[in-house]
């Protein structure tokens, strides 16, 4: 039997506490269901109550002395970050084309040097499952130690039966060994395999009648993601692959439209995405037509600095109807970072998100991407007890004092982890 | 007497130690004096030796048992960071503009408002001394946590003689309660107060016949600093102020140019600057005029990203033989942070600096600018044991893994800090 925890005295408790379901847009996107001194009671992993710390003193008073006291004074408590897009699983490290792209070599260059995803990929089919456990966990620490509690995670850097299933069964480990909760994404469809260029439709048949099945039949993913941009997949391919996954329980994601307007964003809403990802050049047609499916945007800031490109519109998604989530994009070649609180700084400074609606993009809205609101994304009694409990005052403050982490402490399904 | 400390086997020291004296330019700015399996001796706050662990365990072979060692193995290990331009010293908050500004007020909106630099002169005009004393300790020990050891700090919020004196008195009090050296610089030219509008001239004589005179006799700052801006003080204007900050001995230093061209680098390289900062929209004149003077760039590329400007030309400075030197800029209105690592990893990502370069540009370069590169900047014998042990392996991977604070130790003065 563990000690219940009673937080209290939270200058701003951030609850995202809401009647109505699925995932919240226009208005809903701002109203955070804060409580000024507010209160958590947590029991088994569980909140039990929520409310102010008045009313919590008054509910437990026989039996405060049994809990552990958590004084939250002057402090913002919120519900834990979910990354709702990741590709934390990867053999190697690219520093060094990070040098080259510097000095001004280009895509090309670096790719006919041996680098690029195909390099990643090479190095990912070297590495054994232990090496890959072990530098996952490495970045799955900096994750929690950056507030996030529940991760997405994506295979694709196989691009063949073998490592696919390996980088799989490594979330699945880890998922069992790591207090980080982490939901597995099939990305067989990350990019053409060198071998395949020119064959493309050969390696759609591959992936759907030798990948998806034995990937569906071991339970190894929940979703399936496919890479639709030129030079990659068609929407034609796509929908084949996703259509494909769908009649194996697998949920669609697309990459769309991240380096060209290509018809991604109509194709999510189209075939019923819980999400279409990146989206820089999404068309206003792809974006009116998610807001009708209630396709969810999964917004990448950080990728966009890194690569120097504009960032997607995500104002104007908003403002448009979308539901929109925030991620890191956590990636060896365009995004190699573990830090939600820098994604929600770049939503609020680069996509102009308020500070209230990128705090909304980083929780509940990235649990509905990955269809964990029931567990996860917001503090309502019967939830897990994912919590961050930051050194600013609020939640203004923790987007206007920008580029530090400011988590003091994280819980996970009501344990301390940092 | 304290022990010595020995840091061995550091998998990347880098020492930035030169021959050379004066700020790094050009080829210069890359050469890290990087020593593989490195290794440091510190006694009484200095560095004492500077090797391999190889060489450091031959010297020291009968001293090793009184030292505390640290083991760098498979760690970085550089000069702490100088962070040479900030605004570190002011009263209030003012996140409240941050979601204004997300919400589309404009820049005169948030005048209009009552907000904008005169709403932090009145909060600092307000604030106690103790006050001050206070909110800026709570920031300084952010920069330590990110690894910053010096750093320079410009009045400017006060804009009358008794608030000028007020936030360079905190900072000489800081410079004797804080481990962080603090250095001074008088910026009473900082805006126009607007009892002064339309009478520029005669806030200029003030701060020359009234300000500078007590500033300088009671020894409260090492450098002068105007805001050389359209709409602020005209480049004559500004060459009066620094002019007269010289006869006193006051080092000039120069906002310039950074909304638009308005010949600040120019007169920077005129009046013998020892940096310029800003130089967003700085001339291509202006340019070779700083590389020719040797006047330091101080560039600011948190900055840029806040207000949603293009940062600095960093790599066409370098290439054009100016010094370059980076920095937070740490303010309340156009960039409310502390982390220089963020500063570095956007000079590589915004300016196009190599990673090198951004090292050499936030420790040695940034020393030169506020005249520290004697005593901080470099590991070499008889300097300041300002250290600092990063969780990475190699400077490559500190810019590469972006947006994280990857500072796992910090000595200052040979003692542990952080
Ligand atoms: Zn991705
Ligand atoms: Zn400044």
């Amino acid at each position: 039997m563990t000690r219940p925890i009673w937080i209290k005295h939270a200058a701003q408790l951030v609850t995202l506490a809401s009647d109505e379901k699925g995932p919240r847009t226009k208005e809903a996107m701002s109203d955070l269901g804060l409580i000024e001194d507010g209160s958590l009671w947590i029991e088994d992993g569980i909140i039990q109550a929520v409310g102010s710390t008045k009313e919590l003193e008054k509910h437990y008073s026989e039996r405060i002395h049994e809990a552990e006291i958590v004084d939250a004074t002057n402090h913002l408590v919120t519900p834990g970050l979910v990354d709702p897009h990741t590709h934390v699983v990867y053999g190697g490290s690219r520093e060094h084309e990070f040098e080259m792209r510097l000095q001004g070599a280009t895509y090309m260059d670096i790719m006919n040097a041996g680098g690029g995803i195909h390099a990643t990929t090479r190095m990912t089919r070297e590495a054994s499952e232990e090496e890959l456990i072990e530098q996952t966990t490495c970045r799955l620490d900096s994750f929690l130690a950056h507030g996030v509690t529940t991760v997405e995670g994506k295979s694709g850097y196989g691009m063949n039966l073998e490592t696919e299933l390996k980088q799989l069964r490594v979330m699945k480990r880890l998922q069992e060994q790591h207090v980080i909760d982490i939901v597995p994404t099939f990305m067989g469809a990350h990019a053409v395999p060198p071998e395949y260029k020119g064959r493309e439709d050969e390696i759609v048949d591959y992936l759907i009648h030798d990948m998806l099945p034995v990937v569906a039949e071991q339970k190894l993913a929940e979703f399936n993601d496919v890479f639709c941009e030129k030079g990659v997949y068609t929407p034609e391919q796509s929908e084949r692959i996703l259509e494909a996954g769908k009649r194996y329980g697998l949920i669609p994601k697309i990459h769309a439209d991240e380096i060209e307007p290509y018809g991604g964003a109509e194709l999510a809403a189209k075939i019923g995405a819980i999400s279409a990802e990146h989206l820089l050049k999404a068309s206003e047609e792809g974006i009116k037509a998610m807001a009708k499916s209630g396709t969810i945007a999964c917004l990448l800031p950080a990728t966009a600095l890194y690569l120097r490109e504009e960032a997607a519109l995500g104002r104007k998604m908003i403002d448009e109807g979308v539901a929109v989530a925030i991620s890191t994009d956590c990636n060896p070649g365009s995004s190699p970072t573990t830090s939600m609180p820098l994604v929600m700084n770049l939503a609020c400074i680069s996509m102009r998100l308020t500070p209230a609606e990128a705090l909304t993009a980083a929780t509940y809205n990235a649990a509905c991407a990955i269809n964990r609101q029931e567990q996860v994304g917001s503090l309502e009694v019967g939830k897990q007890a994912d919590i961050v409990l930051w050194k600013t005052k609020s939640y203004q403050e923790l987007q206007y004092l920008f580029g530090v982490n400011h988590v003091k402490s994280v819980w996970k399904k009501g344990v301390k982890v940092v």
